[in-house]
């Protein structure tokens, strides 16, 4: 990861800065509630992106180009956790209180609702590449925003149904997190070509890093260790989320531990004992293994994507490799 | 209203076909949420105005290329609708029960924000207009969905205070009412034309028409004739809005009658009596002439801008000149 890290750890400055730029404006408390989440952290991996894939096509002057389509992405990606948490009656993000929790909830929709328009008006206001690239690059982000819509409804819709099917649940993490990280890539190229090819490429990518990403998720949050992962033990479990891990154990376990698995997800207990029968039994079902196995399938090729293009930075395009890799090796 | 009203008849099926088309989609929960306001009805005015601009300038052929850009503003009200539903508690909205009354507050939240998505999707995807064309009529549409934010916050925040000035006031109506109208016919422009002075008058318009169009609202909301407007009596009064009336009343009245006419609007009163005394005390402070004096003042400075325009269809041109007068001689 250290061409990767060198490139974030040089972003992460200066997309904060222009984050805070985009966000200026009254009346002050709406501001401040947008303003709340956004710069309290979090580690602008999306807009990293961006920039990367643009500087891999394009070297620093793409780079450049690809800034204001970087802001625009985070502030996307803010405005779906801000009404997130709302959905989700979360208290904490990032070590802060959610933004309704400190700002109400009628305040923090209107403040997601700002940041959704901020995100649009900072991409379309690029005036750094042609119109034509904008308004790809704005029509992209539009697609998104629509796709993660879809994938928040399909999650909602998923907790009262075990009539879930792997290929549903591929799906849904496609909408709920691939399609931003697909716009992310997307834009980053399109802040330096409108080649077709080149432009789906990016996509792919992004969509392939971002389906393996969630899918290491799925099995951190049963296996992980709390004291990497920050959450806490069994985390997912406890919240009877139906991840890959869960779907792929009810339908390949015999029928009464299929059934006390079942059982124990739908009680949404915090019961360690029972959460770690339910991991065992999870574990016995080959689960573990297929999860890793399909991750390791989408980071293998978005790698392949990427190894095929003659870069114009080859420390970006290592970059790059090395990301898709670390989404499916990390620990934490 | 002879040749507004022929062609917003024209207009609304052609509009209500788009609209369906654009909202199709999966998970079905999700769209039929999405599309439960918007398909209940609704006079079309903001994407009629954008249709008879485009038509003023370019005739059918602008008219034509305008119709995705007609379609975005719609949608872009409607998500305005769902979300302020949802933060006023409203249950009723067009004759029907609102979006979150019937499908729960977080699919309602998402409906909005898959509206959002749509309004942009459709105008970034319009082929037929150049991309230069398309990019600038997207980012009118992101300026004015900022601005909505502000304004819908502002309004939340004039709830608690009697320090709102008249500019104040002025400011939040054109944040709320007016940017996104102003957008409408600014779109319509666009579909025809880059040139800066024109899309800039055909923003003017829209900004002074959606001015008038509230101030007008403002006087039947108290004074109408709720046989006609379809709204309670003296609604604006028990709901204790501050409305221009009200400010305009509590700043020009001897200081005993003002602090009386407060007291009543912070009691937020259903009784007849003294919604009648709040009602008097307001018409003898001058502010309904003051209301109509100034509605009449951007009603008459809409009619000037486009009084000056050749017209490439002069009926369109005459519809738009009629609506400037409608929205401030309406009744209803």
């Amino acid at each position: 990861m250290d061409a990767m890290r060198k490139l974030i750890e040089r972003y992460v400055p200066i997309i904060n800065e222009e984050l805070d730029k985009a966000t200026r404006g009254k009346p002050e408390q709406l501001y401040n509630a947008a303003r709340h989440l956004l710069l309290a952290g979090g580690k602008r991996v999306r807009p990293s992106l961006t920039l990367t894939y643009a500087r891999m096509l394009g070297g620093v002057d793409g780079e450049r180009k690809a800034l204001p389509f970087a802001v625009s992405v985070e502030l996307l990606h803010n405005f779906t956790l801000v009404h997130d948490d709302i959905m989700d009656k979360d208290e904490y993000r990032r070590g802060v209180k959610t933004v309704h929790t400190v700002y109400g909830e009628n305040m923090a929709i209107i403040a997601g609702d700002l940041l959704f328009a901020l995100s649009f008006e900072n991409a379309l206001n690029n005036s750094m590449v042609p119109p034509e690239n904008r308004s790809a690059a704005a029509y992209l982000l539009s697609k998104a925003s629509r796709i993660v819509a879809e994938g928040q409804a399909l999650d909602v819709s998923f907790e009262d149904t075990w009539t879930v099917s792997i290929d549903d649940y591929l799906d849904m993490i496609y909408r709920k997190t691939g399609a931003l990280i697909e716009a992310s890539t997307g834009m980053g190229a399109l802040a330096v070509t409108l080649d077709k090819e080149t432009v789906e490429n990016a996509m792919l990518y992004g969509r392939n890093v971002g389906i393996s990403f969630q899918l290491k998720d799925d099995v951190l949050g049963v296996y992980g260790d709390p004291a990497k992962t920050g959450k806490p033990v069994y985390n997912d479990l406890a919240r009877a989320k139906k991840t890959i891990l869960v779907l792929y154990a009810v339908r390949n376990l015999p029928p009464d531990e299929s059934a006390e698995l079942k059982r124990i997800i739908d009680m949404k207990t915090s019961n360690l004992e029972l959460l770690k029968t339910a991991a065992e039994l999870i574990e016995k079902s080959g689960a573990k293994k297929y999860a890793l196995d399909l991750a390791k399938k989408y980071s293998d090729e978005a790698i392949r994507i990427i190894e095929e293009i003659e870069p114009a930075d080859s420390e970006a395009k290592n970059a790059l490799i090395e990301f898709a890799r670390f989404v499916f090796e990390r620990e934490k």
